[in-house]
C-alpha cells in the first residue's frame, strides 16, 4: 500500500546493466518478463532485452503482448532479427497487417484485443463471451456490441452487465458509441478525441464500420507526452525527428538546415549594418549599444512567439480574435519598452559622450520591443493561416525580424541624431 | 457513427456568444448542461456560463457535476458568486473541505465520487452496493474494497464481478492496489504515476491508508497537456503562471522581470564591445559581421539546449552519461561551424577588403558553434544539479554565453589578425 516500497518489476530491471537484465529476464516467468516489457519506455530500448534472449523465447514473450506493445517493439528490431522472431510467431499475418500501418497512426496505436459480442445476444451469453474472450482481468473498459458482419453497433456500459438482469438482450442495453476513429487518422487526433469525450478507450473501425481494434488511454498518454518533445524541439529549432538520443551525426543532420535558414536571415541583418558602416565608423559607441537593443527585442519577440504558438496549438485562438491578440502583444511590448528603455536610456546617458545617446536607445529599445510583440503574434499566426505549423522556425523569422528592426531604429536615429 | 457529424454540445455551445450560451444552458435539461459544463476546458470559461444563469440553477448544475469538476467551476467564482452558490448547496462541507487541497494536488484532481463495498461482503452483495452507489453508467473503471475503518485493502477487477459466482466474498477475489497516492502529492506525480502503472484510475487514501477519492485517466491527461505549456512558456521566457489568455498588464507583470534578467546578462555582451571600439573604428566592417555570429551562436545553442533541458525532464539523462551529453554537444557544434563558417567565410572573403577577414569569420563562426553545444548542454545539467528547473531562463544563459564568446571571438582574432 506504500508505493515508496512497492517497486515495479521495470524500476529494478532499469537499474541492472545490460547482460545482468538479459539474463533476469531469461530467468523470469512468461507472464512477468512480458509484462515488463510492454512497461518499459521506447528510450529503455526493451528489443535489446529481447534480442538478448534469443529469438526463441523472444518470439514467447512477444506473443504473450498486447498486439500494440507486440508490434511496437517488432518494429524497433534490426530487419534480421525482426525476421527470426516473426517466424517464430503462431500468427504473423495479423502482426504483419498491424505493422504496415504507420506508427504514428490510429492503426500504429490500436490494440487487436478487444471484447466484442453479438447485438442479438443476452446479456448471460455476452458474459459467457466475455468468459471465454477476456484474457487480461484488468482492462475491460468497454464491451463492444457487433451485428453479424463485424461492424460495431454499440457499446455495453460495464454498470449495466454488472446489473440487468441476465435475460435482457445486448441490443436492449446498449448505448451508441461516442467516437470511433479510422486507422489511418493521426495519433493527436485521437489523443484529442478522447481528451475531449473523456473515454478511457476508443474503437478503431475501417471504412464499413466493422470493429478492427480498439485504443486505450495509456497509448495516448504517451502521444501527449511526445507532442511535448515535439513542440519544444520545434520551438528551439530542431527538426522533430531528432530523437532525443540520437547520434552527434543524426543531430547535425535534424540541426544543420535550420542553421542555413538562419543564417540566411542573419544576412539581412548583417545587410542593415553594412547600410550604416559610416555612422558606426564616426559614433562607435554604437556598436555597443547593438547587441543589447537586438537582444532584447529577440528576447520580447520569444516570449510573444511562445505565448501565440501554445494559445494556436491548444486552438485557444479564434480566428477572429487575432487582431485583438496581436494587438495586446504590441501593447505589451510598448510598456515593456519604456520599462526597460528607461534603464538603458539612463546607462548610455550617463556612460556617453553626448545625452541624446540616452535618446537614441531609448526610442531604439521602445520602438524594437513594440515590433518584437508585433512580430510574435503576427508571425505565427499568418503561418497558421497559411497552413504551416506555426511552432516551426516561427523564432527564426521573429529574431530576424527583431534583429533588423533594432539595428534600422539605433543606427538611423543615431545618424539623424548624433552626426 | 461518423464523428465528423456528432457535434458534442460543448462544440454547439463555444460557438454561441455569450448570451445566447446562457439563454441555452437555461434552456436545456440539467443533466446535458452540467454534463457540458464538465466538458468545458478552462479556457472556455465555464464559470462565465454559470454565472449567467444565477445563483440558484449554479449550485443545481455544480451540484449535478463531479466533485473533482465542480471544485474546478467554484475555484475560478468570484468571492461573492462563490458564497452565493456555496449557500445553495447541500453538501457544503464536503466541497468546502476540496476547497482546500491545492489546484495542483492529488487532492485538488480528485473526486469523491468512488464505488466501495466491504472486503467482507460477498459479490452478489456487492453488486447490490454498486447498483445504489453508481450514478453514472460509464466510467467504473475499478471497485474498491475497503475495512470497516474505510481502509483500502483491494481492488476488485470487473471481470471477476461479471464472471465470478456471485456467492464468493470480495475478499477472495480483491487484488492488490498496484498505486495509491496521498491527496497532497503532486499532479505531476500522479501523471507519471498512472502513466508508468497504465492504470486508469488512482484511488486517493489520507495517513490512515483511508479512501479519499480517486482521480482519472481524464484529469491526468489535462494535466500533461497544462505541462506541455508551462514547458514551452518557461523555455521561451515567459513565467508559466502567465495564462494564455491573461490581460496586457497581466503579462507585463510576468514578462518584465525575466527582460529585466536578460538585460543585465546583454549588458556583459555590451561591454565586450565597449572594449574593442578602438577595433571596430579601424574596421568597421566587423560590426556587420557582430549579429551574424552571435545570431548564429545563440541558434545553435538554443537547440542544444532544447535536446538537453526534454532529456531531463523525461528523466532520460541518467548522471553518468552527463559527460558524453555535452561532449556530443560539442562535436555537433564543431561540425556545423565548419560548415556555416565555410558559408560566412566565403561571403566575407569575397566581399571584404582583405581575404583575411574570411578566416576571422570563419574562426570566430566555427568556435562560436562549438562554444553554444557546451553552453546548451552544460547550463542545463548544472542547473539540475543545483536543484534548479533547468527549463527556466536557460536561454537567456546561454545566449549571453553565445554572445560574449562570439564578439570575443569576432573582435579578438579581429584585433589580432587585421590590424
Amino acid at each position: 500500500m506504500t508505493p515508496e516500497l512497492e517497486l515495479p518489476l521495470t524500476a529494478v530491471l532499469a537499474a541492472l546493466d545490460e547482460p545482468a537484465r538479459a539474463r533476469a529476464v531469461a530467468e523470469l516467468p512468461v507472464e512477468a518478463a512480458s509484462s515488463a516489457l510492454a512497461e518499459m519506455e521506447v528510450a529503455e530500448h526493451p528489443e535489446e532485452m529481447l534480442l538478448a534472449v534469443g529469438p526463441d523465447y523472444a518470439a514467447e514473450l512477444v506473443e504473450e503482448l498486447p498486439s500494440d506493445d507486440a508490434v511496437d517493439i517488432i518494429r524497433e528490431l534490426p530487419p534480421e532479427d525482426r525476421e527470426a522472431v516473426l517466424s517464430e510467431f503462431e500468427d504473423r499475418a495479423e502482426v504483419e497487417k498491424l505493422l504496415t500501418y504507420s506508427e504514428d497512426s490510429a492503426g500504429g496505436l490500436m490494440t487487436t484485443e478487444v471484447v466484442a459480442v453479438s447485438e442479438e445476444a443476452s446479456l448471460g451469453e455476452a458474459i459467457e463471451e466475455i468468459r471465454r474472450q477476456s484474457e487480461e482481468s484488468d482492462d475491460l473498459y468497454q464491451v463492444y456490441a457487433v451485428d453479424g458482419r463485424g461492424r460495431l453497433k454499440g457499446v455495453i456500459p460495464i454498470t449495466k452487465l454488472i446489473v440487468a438482469p441476465p435475460s435482457r438482450r445486448v441490443r436492449e442495453v446498449m448505448e451508441p458509441v461516442p467516437a470511433v476513429v479510422r486507422p489511418e487518422q493521426d495519433q493527436e487526433q485521437v489523443a484529442r478525441l478522447m481528451a475531449r469525450y473523456n473515454v478511457a478507450a476508443v474503437p478503431v473501425v475501417d471504412d464499413g464500420e466493422r470493429l478492427l481494434g480498439r485504443i486505450t488511454f495509456d497509448d495516448v498518454i504517451d502521444v501527449v507526452e511526445a507532442e511535448t518533445t515535439e513542440d519544444l524541439l520545434k520551438f528551439g529549432g530542431v527538426s522533430p525527428e531528432e530523437d532525443l538520443s540520437a547520434s552527434w551525426l543524426g543531430a547535425v543532420k535534424s540541426r544543420l538546415p535550420w542553421l542555413y535558414v538562419n543564417l540566411l536571415t542573419a544576412f539581412l541583418a548583417g545587410a542593415v549594418v553594412y547600410l550604416f558602416q559610416s555612422t558606426i565608423s564616426r559614433v562607435v559607441a554604437l556598436a555597443v549599444w547593438m547587441p543589447i537593443i537586438a537582444g532584447m527585442g529577440g528576447n520580447a519577440g520569444t516570449q510573444a512567439l511562445a505565448v501565440t504558438v501554445r494559445r494556436l496549438a491548444l486552438k485557444e485562438l479564434p480566428k477572429g480574435r487575432a487582431l485583438g491578440v496581436i494587438w495586446k502583444e504590441m501593447l505589451v511590448g510598448a510598456v515593456n519598452g519604456i520599462a526597460t528603455g528607461a534603464v538603458v536610456a539612463l546607462v548610455a546617458g550617463i556612460t556617453g559622450e553626448v545625452w541624446v545617446l540616452g535618446l537614441v536607445v531609448l526610442l531604439a529599445m521602445w520602438g524594437n520591443l513594440l515590433v518584437a510583440g508585433f512580430a510574435g503574434a503576427f508571425i505565427p499566426i499568418l503561418l497558421e493561416n497559411l497552413g504551416v505549423d506555426p511552432a516551426i522556425a516561427s523564432s527564426i523569422f521573429v529574431t530576424t525580424f527583431t534583429d533588423v528592426c533594432g539595428f534600422l531604429l539605433l543606427l538611423g536615429l543615431g545618424a539623424i541624431l548624433l552626426m
